[in-house]
């Protein structure tokens, strides 16, 4: 896949333009030829294919099976429920007829216009409807419950500006949906979704995120409570990464999902949904990569080490490849994928580039007088230091140098982010400093109003309502003077 | 979820209704409420993820990589390669607007006719022509050769009879696309990649499969040679089970992807498409299953064994706990599968049907007298035969036990297959035979017609010209008396 690899835009000059420099030149993803849409290329789905086979082993030790309901819903299921309508039954894709033809006239394919549905369909930009009318089927008894499915699949909705990863039309997610014989239950998983989701992307992802809950205004179309966890990007905008909706009985009444509790009752289901989405590799590489292109944490990693020969005749090859098997093979045992890259059809300089852009967490280089002095050149991706060490022992050094990589990126992006909170009392201080981006905590009086006002006038939103700061004596609102309800995250956002 | 465990339909009174019988029974699918269109249930699901799981390694120790491609096609595509429009461009389910709207005047839900798209876009059939594309922007040099890309999707069909896994509007499948710099190399990934669905397809599905290359009239559309595996069902009639396709320089030249060859010369490239879908959870019902329900290969199985406690007091169970702890210890080491159920909402006899119409391989019942004995009663799903043994060994029992299944599943197959098999010449006999299935070696002269009187008189089909027969001397074509080109193998068929 022919590219040049010369320079990225720097961050500092126009980090947007960075962004899609990296995502194009890494081999991420690309424009398609379908308005809005994205191809995720070998590359790019190697790191979500990472994302998903993490989250669903976590998924699962919480007891979620995974399952497949079908992509287009009856547009009538999106009237059942009432708020749903407003926020999804908008911008879509609908699917009017079910044939084409030749006409017979000018020879072109055309829409049959004898096919047409009599009900059109939307291509699900979620899946909460065409889910709770099937669990109307399958819960009848308390025995039946909880119902527990996760879903991988796509979705759309017709945005109208695209970034890729960050907002196109198609995207690839999960979407989990969970029934529920009490409240309780229904929002304790909600929660427990919430922290599935936090533990995965601080852990693996290496990004610190800030838990909390949703505005009424920002919250999910038919929940009752949205959580969230939102992550800062290196320009100070908030990412929200990934949320768990605690639904209610919403779906439950609208779909005529009941069951006979314990007491022999008629009750209506409980309901919780969650998902991530291939946002998550928006904020992969606005959370940890630089000017030389993505940096990726050892975890996530599809190659994790990467060796390089560099070497004038078949001879010096052959001694550098005696080197490189033994070392292969004891990375392989321990865990860690690595690859001798002694593809002659590239140079060296080619391949540094290439794999720096990739963000390979750590580049090995041998030459013939590595192997005269028993040596052999490291160099980590998230610092670019190089220091040359001897081979004996080395596996052993690679081993913690994935592990002090690791935990580098999240500490690296947990300071700045820490250094970009800010408490913020007065309105016109706030106008001035969001301007540069950083997260703010303020104090809210817990309207709607308020929070409009706020994001007319700097187009910051309020994230949340923070889980880990104290809610004790939020103070008075710096917008309406008034006795504020919370304390609010509030920031500019992607 | 729950259902009635009252017996299937026998197969002998009606094979049809004991596949739904059994799908909806098992837990496996259920019909969607989109036309056609089917919700695939955790059980059936996460065979599904097996079969996936397994294949995937395999593409992938073959150098495939997976991607996303959009699940939109502009119309247009369509028209570029003359067969493949014939072929595609028919029953698809086609996008012409973007927006809902409520009307003012009813207040329900409808089509906001302003906005209604330039072009129709289709949800995607089969990807070639999005992804040749796409390959023209990657394909410039031989360098850039072969891409080797796979894709887990989603594709619709608007078909008009739709059965559960086995013809479907909507359906899960993996479509591989391959782009080379020389017609050898083509056609030597189409050939390689329909030995790795043999081998996948005997080996852990346990299906034996005739390999063979299809007629002009049954290739895909703008294929020159369609490779397929086909499976003997137990009513006789053959499915299609992968197919995998050599397309030679038709989507290159359709989409213009060309690249510069060694001597600088411009060429346009090689392709392949190759796909296997959730059909396959048809073949595998259809293979090896009974009266009582499903029987699954140990190797597919998401539970392999299953250990059942009965038992009066909580005495008894915490007994029987103590002897089964260990022995999930142990399997678990073993990598085998093992679930020890005691949910006590459910009685003894409720959890043997469930189990045994879901063909969970191995069955483990431990009593009160069984641990006084020191024994346990050991019940294997595909002969349903019982034993009790010793609890001394049983583990590595088992272990041999689950080996033995899987030879069994397979040789039984296969026992049926070859007695099915029927060489014949004469088409009065032909005539006669086919009607009760089977798989008929038949000297066919080659041309369409005689291809298109067979399907018309008996409604079978060509199936292939499978490899493993010797096509040196093929007689007299049976239906025009004029020389046969081949020995070919046909069969009515799913």
């Amino acid at each position: 896949m022919a590219k040049e690899l010369k320079n990225l835009t720097k961050r500092s000059e126009n980090y947007s333009k960075w962004y899609n420099d990296l995502v194009s030149k890494a081999d991420l993803a690309e424009q398609a030829e379908v308005r809005g849409c994205m191809t995720i290329k070998p590359y790019g789905y190697s790191i979500w294919e990472k994302i998903q086979r993490e989250l669903d082993n976590r998924f699962k030790e919480t007891g979620v099976q995974n399952a497949y309901f079908p992509l287009l819903i009856p547009k009538n299921f999106f009237g059942r429920e009432a708020e749903h309508v407003e926020g999804f039954a908008k911008e879509c894709a609908v699917v009017t007829h079910y044939r084409l033809k030749v006409d017979e006239e000018t020879q072109d394919i055309i829409v049959d216009p004898a096919a047409k549905l009599e009900e059109e369909y939307i291509i699900r930009p979620t899946s909460e409807t065409i889910i709770w009318n099937t669990y109307k089927n399958w819960i009848h008894s308390y025995r039946d419950l909880p119902v527990l499915c996760n879903q991988w699949c796509n979705v759309m909705r017709w945005e109208m500006r695209t970034r890729l990863f960050l907002r196109t039309a198609e995207f690839l997610w999960q979407e989990g949906h969970t029934a529920h014989a009490t409240r309780e239950e229904a929002e304790e998983r909600a929660k427990m979704m919430l922290k599935v989701y936090a533990d995965f992307v601080q852990d693996v992802m290496a990004i610190p995120v800030i838990q909390g809950v949703k505005s009424e205004t920002e919250r999910f179309a038919g929940a009752l409570d949205t959580y969230t966890i939102e992550a800062m990007m290196q320009d100070g905008k908030a990412l929200q990464s990934g949320t768990s909706h605690f639904l209610g009985q919403n779906f439950g009444k609208a779909f005529d999902v009941q069951f006979v509790d314990q007491n022999n009752e008629l009750q209506y289901a409980w309901a919780t949904s969650w998902g991530v989405s291939t946002r998550l590799m928006g904020a992969l590489i606005m959370t940890h990569s630089d000017d030389n292109g993505l940096v990726l944490p050892p975890a996530l990693a599809p190659l994790q080490v990467v060796i390089v020969p560099i070497y004038k005749s078949s001879d010096d090859l052959a001694s550098i490849r005696e080197v490189v098997d033994p070392l292969l093979t004891e990375l392989k045992q321990l865990g860690i994928t690595a690859k001798f890259d002694d593809d002659d059809k590239k140079r060296p300089g080619f391949k540094f580039a290439d794999y720096e852009v990739k963000g390979i967490p750590v580049r090995l280089v041998l030459g013939a007088k590595d192997i005269a002095n028993h040596t052999v050149e490291v160099m980590r991706r998230d610092t670019l230091e190089k220091e040359t060490l001897p081979l004996e022992g080395i596996v052993g050094h690679i081993r913690s140098l994935l592990e002090d990589i690791q935990k580098n990126c999240y500490e690296k992006a947990r300071i700045f982010r820490d250094s970009h909170i800010y408490e913020c009392n007065d309105y016109n201080e706030f106008k001035q400093r969001i301007v540069n981006g950083g997260f703010f905590i303020c104090p809210w009086d817990g309207t709607a109003e308020t929070e409009a006002k706020i994001k007319e006038d700097t187009q910051a939103t309020i994230r949340c309502i923070p889980f880990d700061v104290s809610q004790d004596n939020p103070g008075i609102d710096m917008v309406s003077g008034k006795p504020a309800r919370y304390k609010a995250l509030i920031a500019k956002a992607y």
